[in-house]
């Protein structure tokens, strides 16, 4: 285990019917809110006008900021901004899935900026010390980004979908009711399933620490609960039970815990998944989907042995040759995937060998400002392609 | 999985060496410092003197509350709180195991109050409404108050062990150094091992919801962690990565995690074990590892299927019938403490069963502040405690 700070700020507050203590909560924060949703969902199911009701009956003021995109661009999050300083609003309360936690996140932070500009903090030129209070009430179980302080925009200009963070935008409260998540269709249910096993899996394989005995025990038990409830959830959309394993295991996955004491490490195949989503209409799971089984087996090559444990913790894979076991596990991966209809590789999601360089280069300016150019080339990346179509 | 709200305040700094970090963290939080030791090992160590020098070395003016005894009494934590009110001191520093930091955190929430009396907090009196910040440097791997708000003393002319608890109390920065933990002799090795196990296994039996497969999944997995770190740290004290997942795990078993959905618990073994400890001179891991495998006998006779469930998982037990597989798994967990030198009956520990009564007397003051005095009785206890024989 290498050396590690652990901090998570979040307060949770979980369970059937607590979205009805969103405006009891929200009036700790302030009486000017801006309110972050997305582009349909929660008007169709009326979860929208139950939080405004609810914000208003507390004698909030609610200024939207709707309409927020998946892969959330740069131009709602200037939107917003502008918004709060016209309206000297005090706090933002999102309303969604991840696209919209991070937008609120990314307003929350760059409203309080005096001089220079939000998109600065992504492209790593200067550090968020400061932020309005961010309060999240998630609408599917996915990003993690109600229980984290990261956040990741799109530049729609420039394809650009690059991460920033800071201790300032956790949430102060994220309000998890898994009744909100019943709506969610099977292929975004899926999605977000595969998105919160990536967020584990990441960290498992490419920590630099030797032995990680505490962070993997977890981690794998989080898998677990995460397939398990993703086909729960997929055959029975109402199951509460599945739905509260989905939301909770989700907001764990990246709370940093699974994080906290694998050393250095970062996150390649979100990296190449955000190239793949900032240049293409592909939702962000169906992305990791199709290159996961294809990374893993190019990862495994060097490390057969971690590709195995997992193998054997999760579906029982027990074989002499640890190659064996590896391949094994990639093709159990793969059968989960086919079972909760995600892709499996790139040619599921359109994707062919001729947009490989375009791919690799744009994800390579990620790896610049995530300082990890020296462990992955454009070449890399390529052959990493090469194993997911 | 039921509702629940979860919050964790510490801050964790974790890792070899971070011993010498203190004295730089502790300088945010005060210039007056209340230094609380026990009764020799930081001293014989050298590591008093370490983190008085680390103080001393920021200008901060140290003030000595030492000789603070497992078991830790109410007299010593009135002592602290005459000291800070006698030196001005600002902020509480516990260098120690549970006792240190748990008399730590009363000083800090007795220290502040205006009218009434300390121990109003642990009979249920009156509330911790605020409190001195606490900063802790574990020095074993155990109680998991390096995490949480919670602290238990005992009032001594009665023999009254009880707990308290606050989100003030969290401490605000816990220095996990590992190092410190590798002086630990192997009894207090092992001690430590089954307080951290027991932590995990009360709300995982108790619980009242009817299904926690996330909750279950951790527990289980921090159980084969310590479980495993508790062997090798004694077979090999100095091995760091042992040390380090025995002293994060530790921390993570009672950090609220594995409580967190799992609705209405309470924690009857530690309950009946603080009458012991509070009535007999006998260490708190000593006392619990004597009651757990009667106790989980006792339990498994209308629980089969969630002892069979622990075997399974972390003994790979596996028989067709439930009862077969809970008898073969108390029969495991007795083979843990037997190899590491801990006692699996209340016999080990020099107590008879003319004892009993006093002892579920004495444990039915602290159910009754718990509310829990419905759930268990005298009887019940002694029936318990037939099974520990």
């Amino acid at each position: 285990m290498e050396s590690f700070e652990y901090e998570n700020r979040t307060k949770i507050v979980f369970g059937r019917g607590e979205l009805e203590n969103t405006g009891r909560i929200a009036r700790g924060y302030g009486t000017r809110f801006l309110l972050v949703t997305g582009r349909k969902s929660a008007r169709a199911t009326g979860t929208y006008d139950r939080v405004r009701n609810l914000l208003e009956a507390e004698e909030i003021n609610v200024f939207d900021l709707d309409n927020v995109q998946s892969n959330p661009v740069l131009s709602r999050v200037r939107d917003g901004i502008e918004a709060v300083k016209k309206h000297r609003i005090e706090a933002v309360l999102a309303l969604g899935g991840g696209s919209v936690m991070d937008t609120a996140k990314a307003v929350a932070a760059g409203s309080v900026l005096e001089k220079g500009d939000v998109w600065d903090f992504f492209t790593g030129k200067s550090e968020i010390e400061n932020a309005l209070p961010v309060l999240t009430v998630p609408t599917i179980a996915a990003s993690g980004s109600e229980m984290n302080g990261f956040m990741v925009i799109t530049d729609e200009k420039n394809h650009h979908k690059l991460a920033a963070g800071s201790p300032s935008v956790y949430p102060r409260v994220s309000i998890l009711d898994p009744v909100l998540t019943c709506t969610v269709g099977p292929d975004y249910t899926a999605y977000g399933g595969v998105d919160a096993v990536c967020h584990l899996l990441e960290p498992y394989f490419n920590g630099s620490a030797p032995s990680t005995p505490v962070q993997d025990r977890i981690a794998e038990g989080l898998i677990i609960n995460i397939m398990d409830a993703t086909g729960a959830c997929i055959r029975n959309p109402h199951d509460y039970e599945s739905r509260a394993t989905m939301l909770w295991s989700a907001a764990l996955a990246l709370c940093g815990l699974t994080k906290a004491g694998v050393g250095d490490h970062f996150f390649p195949v979100h990296m190449i998944e955000h190239s793949i989503s900032a240049l293409f209409p592909v939702a962000h799971g169906a992305g990791l989907a199709a290159l996961l089984p294809g990374w893993m087996t190019w990862w495994a090559e060097g490390n057969n042995d971690k590709v195995a444990q997992l193998g054997e913790r999760i579906w029982q894979i027990r074989e002499n040759d640890t190659s064996d076991a590896a391949r094994k596990t990639v093709q159990a991966f793969r059968t989960w995937l086919a079972e909760t209809g995600c892709p499996q590789r790139l040619s599921d999601i359109g994707i062919t060998p001729g947009e490989h360089r375009n791919i690799a280069e744009n994800a390579m300016k990620q790896a610049g400002i995530w300082n990890v150019a020296d462990l992955y080339s454009v070449e890399t990346i390529e052959t990493i392609l090469a194993y997911c179509v």
